[in-house]
């Protein structure tokens, strides 16, 4: 029988890409919100006996965390046999560590929730900084998609001459692996970050030369503050207008425009979060990694049980 | 030494109460959101070995969801004994079976997580309906504080001749307690419900005997309806303009106003969710069973290990 893909708001587009791809059936579920603001989930298709793949879209993620729950456990509820999460952008992968003592390490807390309540995850880029693999945190079989090679074909195809940059360390691993399939050089510039909106570049080691296009490479665009300072520093140093290339485009506020206005000659983005920049197409990458989960895992036990010790 | 009370963002006023009334210290924690919408939560009191209660006004529930679970992992991860939840009004109880297939049973699941991050709960009158016991779906200690000694308490103040009218048969148990108490006669109605906004309240069996003031108690006023039906058939049968008791006030909307519009006299409520009506406080009753949760919770092992299965 068919996989059932299940989209929580906001995800169905993508959802009805991956069904697609992947051949698989696509569930209906009736959300709303009571009066008092409390969640109401059905899910409309039958799902004894199936396997179950949620698609998130968790950008944004407090308030749609609930509902998340709610729905993976209701098909654990209705029998499905495994029940798996698809989030484009997987969030909550930041704090990962006491920066300050006290802190909350969101990353660990956010990835027992989602290891409770769901069976295996497959995601894009995820935020890796510190850590080195999702499975130091996610307990369930985690798959992690490379966004590079689409990055890769987009630059091949629409420039002639790039020189790629990383805006500071955390990127440098997008950015060798990007130049190594283009066949580009690429620079990594070093970051002192001054609070949430505002980096410092320093020092730039990116010169141009014979007029290359630079292309500005990072996984999350947030504020855009970083992008936007490596932008106005290749400017100011006498580079081309450049290229930017978020995998994942969260662009908070006006940060789009700002970029823009900074500079940048075209910003370009993968669709893990909806966005205007959106360029690259994630669904075939990630209908491999699911295809190849629905084969692996078998049925699990109720998930929830494990905890009512 | 002195257990220590948190507050999530809205519910400090409670906690400084609770803390007074207790003899409790009162933590002090830092929250922001992130630019991009996450969750920021940092414990600045020292938790090490100490009894820990976080105090949660849980109306509006879905965004606040997250940030309490990371309070409550990172109130373990301090070290802390032993991490009960005090939330006044406990949401989540009313969708307590499927009423239509593939529904997600809510008040299940919302139960699991809590229990999953608590050592132990305390709150106000539970919408307890086809359930008899928070220990049905809470699997760690739980306790429900009964409001009915204050309702009975502030009609014995405030009014001369009451007759107290439960609008529906789930409001029956709150209205024979408090009339038991105040030794008033009493009577409940029928109702149909139609949808979230709107019922229909009959046969009316109310009949007001020589003006005596009709009391209308519920546990929960959201929209409301049920209450300005009732208030609207006592007035057309001649009843006085009666008072409104709310257990929770939620008074979704414009419902406050439509309740005053409908004929109700004064509307009053308990503090377990803040609202104009508030009239009635809980903090001393809550106190005592906070009190009593505190000498008898040893503290246990890290929650979330039990799930590490």
């Amino acid at each position: 029988m068919k996989p059932i893909l299940l989209a929580l708001p906001g995800a169905e587009l993508t959802a009805r890409r991956l069904a697609h791809a992947l051949g698989a059936a696509l569930g209906v579920v009736e959300w709303r919100h009571f009066p008092d603001g409390e969640s109401y989930v059905r899910v409309k298709t039958r799902l004894a006996n199936r396997k179950v793949v949620v698609v998130a879209e968790l950008d944004r993620p407090d308030d749609k965390f609930l509902p998340l729950l709610f729905l993976a456990s209701a098909a654990h509820d209705l029998g499905a046999r495994a029940v798996g999460l698809v989030c484009p952008y997987l969030p909550y992968m930041r704090q990962d560590k006491q920066f300050m003592s006290g802190e909350a390490v969101t990353s660990t807390y956010f990835a027992r929730s989602i290891s409770a309540a769901f069976d295996w995850l497959v995601t894009v880029d995820p935020h890796l900084h510190r850590r080195k693999s999702l499975s130091e945190i996610y307990v369930i079989p985690s798959v992690a998609v490379h966004a590079t090679p689409l990055i890769a074909a987009w630059i091949h195809d629409h420039v002639q001459r790039p020189v790629l940059v990383g805006p500071d360390g955390e990127s440098a691993q997008w950015v060798a692996a990007v130049a190594l399939q283009v066949d580009a050089p690429y620079t990594v510039l070093r970051k002192r970050r001054l609070g949430d909106r505002s980096v410092k570049v320093s020092p730039l080691n990116f010169v141009g030369r014979g007029k290359p296009t630079p292309i500005v490479i990072d996984d999350i665009v947030s504020t855009g503050g970083t992008m936007i300072e490596t932008v106005k520093q290749i400017r100011s140093q006498g580079g081309a207008s450049p290229v930017c290339i978020a995998v994942h485009p969260l662009f908070v506020g006006e940060s789009y425009r700002e970029l823009r206005r900074a500079g940048a000659s075209r910003i370009v983005s993968s669709n893990t979060i909806r966005h205007r920049s959106n360029t690259m197409d994630v669904t075939e990458l990630l209908a491999t990694a699911i295809a190849s989960q629905l084969k692996g895992v078998q049925g699990r036990s109720h998930k929830w049980d494990a905890s009512k010790t």
